[in-house]
C-alpha cells in the first residue's frame, strides 16, 4: 500500500514537474481542509439522518451540506469526546496513545510526545494549520496543540472538556497546565511553539458564544490563507452540542425543545456561517469540508455527570448513547464534501473516524508514519466514487485499558458485559473499575447484528458461532501488534 | 366545512357545465388513486426513513418515490392491523366501528353494516374501485368487501391475517365466514354483490408469491379502467412484511439479514412493478400513488405469536413495536406522489392514516359522511402545499375497548401503564385483560415529549402539568361524541 502510493505521488510530481510549472506553484492544487467536529451530536439529532425537524430542531444547513457530498451512515467512532480526538488526530485507536479514558482537568492524562498528529503531517506537506475550539487531549506542555502540529490555537485550555460550570463547581486545578489558573478557567491562545497564554475568563456569557468566537476566527484565517496562496488545515471542534446546552441569547427558545434544540439548531447555523464564508471567498471548490460528531448523543449515562434531561441527543435506530459501548455510543453522522470531486451520495460503507488521516494524507500529498501501528485505512477510493462498500469491515472498541467490544461486518460482538446502564465508561459497572476487573462474560462473547437487529436485543452469539472467528482476526491482529508496540502502562489511567 | 365544500363542489359543477361539456367528460380529470398498503413495515424500515441499505435491504423503489413525492414523517396509524385497516376504510376511530382488536379466523369482530368506507364514498364520486389482498375487517358477508364499495375483490379471505400457517396449525374454524374452508384456507374473490367464491388452496407456495399475484391483478384492472376512461381507485394491501416473511424464490437470500429483508425487498419490487406499470400505462401523471404501511413493525409482542427473530423490523428512533402503544407502533411509513400538483418534499406534519379518506374525498369529488362521528380530518391543504403545518394537533390510541394514549402536539400521554413488555396488545397486561380492569396509573397519566425523548424515557408529567390540559381536550371532545353515537358494545370483543 504505502509503497504503491509513494510511486503514484512521485508518478504525479514528475508530470507536474514536465509540464513546466515550478515546484511552488503546486501549492495551490492542494485542497483546503475545513474538518468542523461537532460535539456529542447523536446519528439521530440532524435531519439529513432524520432527526432535524423531526426532533424539534430543524438542521437545514448541515442537510444542505449532506445534500451536496458523501453522506455516511456507518461513521464509527470510539466511544468518548478524548478518545475519539485522539483517535481522529493520530490515525490509531486511542488506547496506543493512553487516550482511551476522558480526559478531565487535573488528570494526568496527555498525548505522548511521540504521537504524530494529523496537523504535523499536513504542515509537513504544506499546510498551513490552525485549531480553534476544543483540543481535549491533555494538558502537558508537549501535548499541546501548538506544539503538536498546529500554527494557531484559540479555544478552552486544551486538557478540558467544555463543562465549564462543572470546572467553577469542582474547583478548577491547575495541575500539569503551565498556566495559572487561580482566578477560574480562562480561554487560552498560542501560536506555534508559544507557551499558552490567557486571553479571557470562560465565563457563562463566553460559552454561550463560543462557537462564533471561534467562527470570526476561522474565517479570519481562510482569508489571510487565501491572501498568502497557502493550502489550510482547518479544524474546528466546535462546542455544539455538548452539554451544557447553553445557546446564545439569538438562539434561547429557537427549537421546540428547549435547550438541547437551540444548541443543535445553533450549531447548525455555525456550520452554515462557516459554508457562506468559504463561498464568499471563492474556495468552496477547492476545500474538502468534512463535519462529523466525537461520539454518540449526551444519554443515561452520561447524565451521571450531571446534565439535566434538556441535553438529551438520540442515537436514531441505535441501542445505548454516550456512556455507553453499543453502537449507538460510537455510530454517528459524518458527511464529507468536495465539489467536483465527491460526487452527492450516502454511502453505508464502514468509515471509521480513523480513515480521514490517511485519506486526507492521500489527498493532501502527506505521509502517513510508518514505524508503529496505524489503524485508520486509506478511504480515498470511496470518497472518489471507485469504490463503494470502502476499505473497513472491522473494528475495536476500547474503554480505558480494555477490550470491550468488535465489529466484524453487521457483527458486534461484547467481551463484558453490556447490560443496559452498565455498559460503558459512563455505567455503573465500568465506573467501578473494568481497568482491573473487566468482568469478561461467562466464557462466551454477546453477539449482536446491528442490520436486522439495530437495537440489539437479540444475542445470536450461540446460534450463529461462526461469527466469533472473523470477529476474532482484528483482535488478534491488534494483540499481535502489542508485542513490538506494547500500549502506554494502563496503571496510570484515571478513572472518571 | 361540510357546507363550505357542498357550495364549492357545486361551483365547480356549474362552471364545468358553463363551458359546455358533458358531465361524463369530467371524470377523466378525477386522479386515479392507487393506494399500497404495506403490512408491517415500520418506521425505520424504508431506506428514505433511514433503513434499507442501513437495515441490510436497500429500497430503492420506495425511496425513489418518496424523492418524487410528499414524505410523511409523523405518519400515525393505530397499533394494529384490524384497527388500522378499519380506521382507513371508514374515516373513524376502529373502536367506533367495534374494530379496535385484531380481527382473527374464529372471531365476531366484523365490520358494521351501517359503516361507509372509502370504497363507497369513491364509487359513489363515479370511481372503479377494487382491493386485492387483505380486507381484515371481518367473514360477515355484510362485511365484505364486496358488499362495501368494491367492485372487485381478490385475495385472502376477509377476516384473516396472513398468516396462514398459524391458521393451519390451529385448524381452520370457518365460523362466520360463508365458504366452507374444511379442506384448509383459500384464496378467494368476488365481484361487486357476489358471494365469495374460493380461487385456490392458500399454500405455503401461494403465500410466497402472492403479492405479484395481487399485482397481476392490479395492472390488469388498471389498464381495463384506463380502455374505460373510468378513474379507479385500486387498493392493494399486501403482504410484506407480515410475519411469516417467506419471500418467492427470486428474493430468497437477497438482502444480507435473512428473511425480513428478502420480504422487504421484494415488497419493495412489487412498488416498483406497480409504478413501472402506471408509467407504461400513461397514467403517471394522473394517478395519486400512496404508499403507507398499516402499523409499526413486528417486534417483541408479536414474537410471542409464534414469530422468528427473522421477523424483526425497526421502528427507527422511536420506543415500542407492534404489540405496543408507543410511538414505535403507532408511526410509520407514508409517502404520497401526485406529479405537478404534489410538491417533492419531506413533512413533519401529523398526518391520521384516517386522514386519507376526507383529503382523497375532496380530491376526488366525493362526500363525507355527516351523519356520524369523523375523526380524519381535511389535509388537502398540506397536500397541495398551502398549508406547511396541517390541521391535525392531536390523536388518540385505543386497544380493545379502551382509550390508553393520547396525543397532542409533541406530546403523548398514557393513561395505562406503559412499562415495556406489558404496553399493548400483545403485551401480558392487555393480554390479560385492560377491557375489563384498564389499570389506570395512579390517579396521574404518564406524559412523554417524543420529539426531545423519542425512546420515551422521560415521564414529564408532574414537570409540566399543564400539558395534561390540552391533552385532555381531544379525550372530552371524543367522550362527547359518545352520547349521540355509542360505540359497539365491548363486551363482545375478542381477546387475541
Amino acid at each position: 500500500m504505502h509503497k504503491s502510493r509513494t510511486v503514484w505521488l512521485a508518478l504525479l510530481a514528475s508530470l507536474a514537474c514536465a509540464i513546466g510549472e515550478p515546484a511552488s506553484a503546486q501549492q495551490p492544487q492542494k485542497p483546503n481542509i475545513l474538518f468542523i467536529l461537532a460535539d456529542n451530536i447523536g446519528y439521530g439529532d440532524i435531519g439529513a439522518y432524520g432527526g432535524g425537524e423531526l426532533r424539534g430542531a430543524p438542521t437545514p444547513r448541515i442537510d444542505q451540506l449532506a445534500a451536496e457530498g458523501l453522506r455516511l451512515t456507518q461513521f464509527l467512532v470510539e466511544p468518548g469526546c478524548t478518545p475519539s480526538h485522539a483517535a481522529l488526530m493520530t490515525d490509531r485507536y486511542s488506547i496506543r496513545s493512553g487516550l482511551s479514558l476522558v480526559a478531565v482537568e487535573g488528570t494526568d492524562i496527555s498525548l505522548p510526545a511521540d504521537e504524530i498528529t494529523m496537523a504535523e503531517m499536513l504542515r509537513d506537506a504544506g499546510y498551513a494549520t490552525a485549531i480553534f475550539g476544543k483540543w481535549h487531549l491533555g494538558a502537558q506542555p508537549y501535548s499541546q496543540p501548538q506544539n503538536k502540529g498546529f500554527d494557531e490555537f484559540y479555544g478552552i485550555p486544551p486538557g478540558d472538556t467544555w463543562d465549564v460550570f462543572g470546572i467553577i463547581r469542582q474547583g478548577h486545578q491547575t495541575k500539569a497546565l503551565d498556566l495559572p489558573l487561580d482566578k477560574g478557567p480562562q480561554i487560552v491562545e498560542a501560536k506555534r511553539g508559544e507557551p499558552l497564554r490567557a486571553v479571557k475568563p470562560y465565563t457563562e456569557e463566553v460559552r454561550r458564544d463560543i462557537d462564533w468566537d471561534l467562527v470570526d476566527r476561522g474565517v479570519d484565517f481562510m482569508k489571510r490563507q487565501k491572501s498568502a496562496s497557502k493550502p489550510f488545515f482547518l479544524y474546528l471542534p466546535i462546542s455544539r452540542t455538548h452539554f451544557p446546552n447553553l445557546p446564545s441569547k439569538r438562539f434561547e427558545g429557537a427549537s421546540r425543545i428547549g435547550q438541547f434544540g437551540d444548541s443543535l439548531m445553533e450549531g447548525d447555523a455555525v456550520v452554515g456561517k462557516m459554508l457562506d464564508s468559504l463561498r464568499e471567498l471563492g474556495l468552496k471548490k477547492d476545500t474538502i469540508v468534512a463535519f462529523a460528531s466525537d461520539n454518540g448523543p449526551d444519554g443515561p449515562g452520561a447524565r451521571t455527570f450531571g446534565m439535566d434531561m434538556q441535553d438529551i441527543g438520540s442515537s436514531g435506530p441505535y441501542r445505548g448513547a454516550l456512556g455507553d459501548v453499543s453502537e449507538g455510543s460510537v455510530r454517528t453522522a459524518a458527511i464529507i464534501r468536495w465539489p467536483e470531486r465527491i460526487q452527492p451520495r450516502s454511502s453505508y460503507a464502514m468509515f471509521s473516524i480513523m480513515d480521514f488521516f490517511p485519506t486526507l494524507a492521500r489527498l493532501a500529498g502527506g505521509k502517513v508514519p510508518d514505524d508503529r501501528p496505524i489503524d485508520g485505512v486509506d478511504q480515498t477510493d470511496l470518497l472518489l466514487g471507485r469504490n463503494d462498500a470502502g476499505r473497513r469491515e472491522d473494528l475495536l472498541t476500547f474503554v480505558g485499558p480494555d477490550l470491550v467490544a468488535a465489529r466484524w461486518k453487521q457483527f458486534r460482538a461484547y467481551f463484558v458485559d453490556v447490560a443496559p446502564g452498565r455498559s460503558g465508561w459512563g455505567g455503573e459497572h465500568l465506573m467501578g473499575g473494568v481497568g482491573t476487573s473487566a468482568a469478561p462474560m461467562n466464557g462466551y462473547p454477546k453477539v449482536f447484528n446491528i442490520e436486522s437487529d439495530p437495537r440489539e436485543e437479540h444475542n445470536i452469539g450461540e446460534m450463529y458461532n461462526w461469527v466469533i472467528g472473523p470477529l476474532l482476526k482484528e483482535v488478534e491482529t491488534y494483540k499481535a501488534s502489542l508485542t513490538e508496540h506494547p500500549n502506554p502502562p494502563a496503571a496510570n489511567m484515571t478513572r472518571f
